[in-house]
């Protein structure tokens, strides 16, 4: 199959494509570079070290034998979205490339503005590149867990039955987000759904909980083809998070109860759930909702697996004043069948795999920057940019 | 009561600001002539002449007595938006400042980005000026019954109880919009929503059904001070299209079976509705939606009422091919109790409304364009803007 990877130099981007690439498919990649950008403009940096792209993509070539075509470049610039779809002729395009951090889109009003647009406007450019050069092409599109938010009833797979003074009808469920990130997910999932609708489209929307783990089964093959791992408070995901604090000494954090609970997987599964997705294509006209992940757990429940796992001593910190503006205690209980259905057989959260994140956190104890771990991006805040910036102190602002 | 109106050159944003003014409130608008860009786009006009803003606000002092501010720009411009609310310091604002038309969103893949642009990061950066500057400034913001889409089960007020596997919640209700335009104004919702709970907001969603009428009691005071009134393809609303092809002999153009049906409202009512809204505030960080309409009707027993009324001949004409993607017959009972509650009384689609629109149509019948009236935009295609621009036959592309 022909597929392009969007953001196919990014943390799951990347190893989809090696994934991809391994198992035959002809693979292109498309990014911007914005992740890296994210990096400059926060000081930090991945905890493991990643190679630049072109660099990977040769060390891949060396390694598999296999090609991975490369196109740098915005898809909210139509033109070169329109271009690449063109060139490449995709039987399927797996979109990773949006703005992925909730912090990152809570940070001031042009982080927000930013995110829904990059999201949503390149992924309006994307339908529309689909739709005129081939509309049989699958669309294979991220989207979160978080766009359900917490409600009080049982989450399903984007549809929901309701029976209402005596009628029925299947429905969108119900979308309560809880950042600009999420809500740019949420925006981008009506407007695919319309696109199959009117265009015929045929669609996957991915609803993924937070991912963990760091090396796959391609990446491993050689350090040049990790792929990144990120513990700061922007982009830092929460296990990996928890591994770093354990390795440098820093309680693990947890904000006020640690109830907030959320559905996880390992990024192997993220791999093999994407590769499910495609193999077993949309029809035409189809606009489906696949829940990704494969256990939930709060917060706290997450902090105490990793403490019990690390050799030393850990500590678990409540921080008092929550950033977000969420439910700390909550009913939780999403469906996610339809991938196993498919044939996903999960990795599930146990020692071995807590142990080698841990492994992988204490390969680079060194490169933690421990400045960068706590949370800096309000929710309740509407602060302009400069003063408040999470990536810079500035000297007449220290009281932040 | 200090009133900021957004879109305060439009169709119904000038007639709402003279309605504010007459009643005693400080009433300042807001406007960057989009609207009446459009018309220059699409070789098209009001049909009623309507004076430039400057003008109407001179004549509206002469008549009234009462001043009103007007300042232009736009909103997707941050540093605009925030130092208006600044400036003027408002205690509500009334958005009606977002690009309305679904075809026009519809007509390519820039119209479509152009629209989710326009009027969601418009409308985002005015939630953060409202946040930074005074977060008790009431948003009134106009939304669409579009929004819900055609359910196969009563429309209710923007939320929803939901009994689900022995579980309940009240959910914000499912949405389906038709176009890219109606997808807008539920991203809007969403954000809207988020930024009450996060930011202790107050804001009324006022979900708007199809509006028809011209005249109010204020622009009735004088011709200079008259709204526009549209009835070309792209947008005209249906009513007022029809009263239109009416007194110019054209038939009444239904699409497909005519059952689309739709709630509908009185020019007159919607200015009663926002006043009441502006009246009786959202509370602090509340989200409430209003279903802004009176009555439901068929576009098939609309096209009926207006021949029926017109004296002359008058034929209705069913258009085989539906430009849109809809349902032609379906279920519809939309909830529209609140606004009632809270005192409205409609004004209906009688006879004397009608004979009253069909009236200013037949005044200015001379400066109908016939060619204008006719659908132009095919929800189907996605063609680029170039030859199937709606506005301009391209002398290679006659068979468009």
């Amino acid at each position: 199959m022909r597929i392009l990877v969007l953001g196919g130099d990014g943390y799951l981007g990347w190893p989809t494509a090696l994934r991809l690439s391994w198992h035959g498919h002809d693979v292109g990649v498309v990014d911007n570079f914005a992740r890296r950008g994210y990096d400059l403009e926060m000081g930090v940096d991945s905890l493991v070290p990643i190679a630049p792209l072109p660099r990977r993509i040769r060390r891949w070539r060396e390694v598999s034998g296999s090609a991975i075509d490369a196109f740098v470049g915005d898809l909210t610039d139509p033109v070169f979205c329109s271009s690449v779809i063109e060139r490449f002729e995709p039987e399927a395009v797996v979109h990773f490339a949006e703005q992925r951090s909730a912090p990152y889109s809570m940070i001031d009003r042009a982080h927000a503005v930013y995110t829904q647009t990059n999201n949503v406007m390149g992924n309006l450019n994307l339908l529309y590149a689909i739709a005129e050069h081939d509309p049989s092409i699958h669309l294979v599109k991220l989207g979160t867990m978080g766009e359900y938010g917490t409600p009080n009833i049982d989450i399903e797979e984007g549809f929901i039955e309701i029976t209402h003074k005596g009628r029925t009808d299947v429905l969108p469920f119900p979308k309560q987000p809880g950042s600009f990130y999420h809500l740019s997910k949420v925006h981008d999932s009506h407007n695919i759904a319309f696109a199959c609708r009117i265009w015929g489209l045929r669609a996957t929307d991915l609803n993924q909980g937070v991912v963990y783990g760091q090396e796959t089964d391609e990446t491993g093959l050689d350090p040049e083809l990790a792929t990144r791992f990120d513990y700061d408070g922007v982009f830092g995901t929460v296990l990996n998070r928890f591994c770093v604090q354990a390795v440098s000494g820093h309680p693990l954090t947890v904000y006020g109860k640690g109830g907030q609970t959320r559905g996880m997987l390992d990024i192997r599964d993220t791999l093999a759930c994407v590769e499910l997705a495609l193999l077993h294509p949309a029809a035409e006209g189809e606009y489906r909702v696949f829940n990704q992940f494969t256990e939930s757990f709060s917060v706290l429940e997450m902090a105490q697996l990793v403490a019990e796992v690390y050799p030393g001593t850990c500590r678990i910190e409540h921080v008092a004043d929550n950033p977000r503006v969420e439910k700390e205690e909550h009913y939780y209980n999403a469906a996610h069948s339809k991938l196993l259905d498919l044939g996903l057989v999960p990795h599930l959260l146990e020692e071995p795999t807590i142990k080698g994140l841990l492994t992988v956190a204490e390969r680079y104890r060194d490169r933690v920057e421990p400045h960068a771990i706590s949370p800096t991006v309000q929710w309740r805040r509407t602060a302009s940019a400069l003063p408040s910036h999470p990536g810079v102190e500035l000297a007449e602002h220290h009281d932040r």
